[in-house]
């Protein structure tokens, strides 16, 4: 059986500069139709950064949930923008790092439930320390954590942002697979 | 330094069934100002059952992106719901199995940049059948995988839903220090 949910009428509800919102009306597999609310999103990348055996994580303020969080350097793709390029230089703006070798993890998606948004998460060991450049309405301050104090933060649900948790699951599995 | 952006205005741009959108301006801690667009959700559980040393995960076609995707048992709170009880109450519903101990792997934020949902996180190894309860505009397959199925399918890139890695993730964890 197929499983696909098909259009039969799509609504735009807000054009913003980050997400599209849209109201889908879809016809299911068993003949059931349904509405959908769906974010539209171009998509981002989050770098794992392991400089001399720690990791490079980031504290920064996210108004959506209003707390201060733990994660790895991410961010949004521009438009257009290839996502091994867009973790090297979001990986500069936010870190001052520029990555000699980068690794593809894998893709991931967030909220499969109601946004498009997909994030491709990639490791580097290997930068070189220039000058950071964030944007004017980023503060964000970087910490140094050995994988045994990620994984601490993790179990006692201090680091909270699934990319983060998502991608030290792929770097350990991808390290004990001999790939890096 | 208060790391917080104060709200300066909000503006509600769409109230839906299970998303609300704001654009909101904000002062950010570093006195400039920003626009930053909120999807407001009641929040999420998941749930990685094990049943004989095995995991019951879902197939489901996902409208936002297109695709069938391998997931844990999910879905959304319904208002004032007790995150516990939405966990058992999804359960039953999507696999059929009614779960007799809980227990709580974390929460996580899957979209911070964007999006006030949380999801509550849970593990159970103890359940016993009963009746499936599906909505009717919700198409699930089951399917049964090992650990190191899971592993495998995460490493090559083919699981690729955000709290499904991080539960793995969590539930290692957990289980390495001995508390599940």
């Amino acid at each position: 059986m197929d499983k696909k949910e098909l259009t039969v009428a799509s609504r735009l509800i807000y054009h913003g500069k980050i997400i599209d919102v849209y109201e889908d009306d879809v016809l299911c597999p068993n003949k059931e139709t349904a509405q959908r609310e769906i974010v539209k999103h171009r998509g981002g990348v989050g770098v794992l950064l392991e400089i001399d055996g720690q990791f490079i994580l980031e504290k920064q303020f996210r108004y959506a949930i209003n707390e201060v969080i733990i994660e790895i350097p991410a961010g949004k793709l521009e438009v257009g923008e290839d996502p091994l390029e867009s973790a090297k230089r979001q990986l500069l703006e936010e870190t001052g790092y520029h990555p000699f070798t980068m690794f593809h993890l894998g893709d991931i998606y967030p909220t499969a439930g109601y946004s498009s948004e997909v994030i491709h998460l990639y490791y580097s060991s290997r930068a070189i320390l220039k000058q950071r450049q964030l944007d004017r309405d980023e503060v964000i301050d970087l910490i140094t954590l050995s994988l045994k104090d990620i994984e601490q933060l993790i179990l006692e649900n201090k680091i909270k942002d699934a990319k983060t948790i998502a991608a030290i699951n792929l770097y350990k599995l991808h390290k004990e697979a001999g790939k890096i």
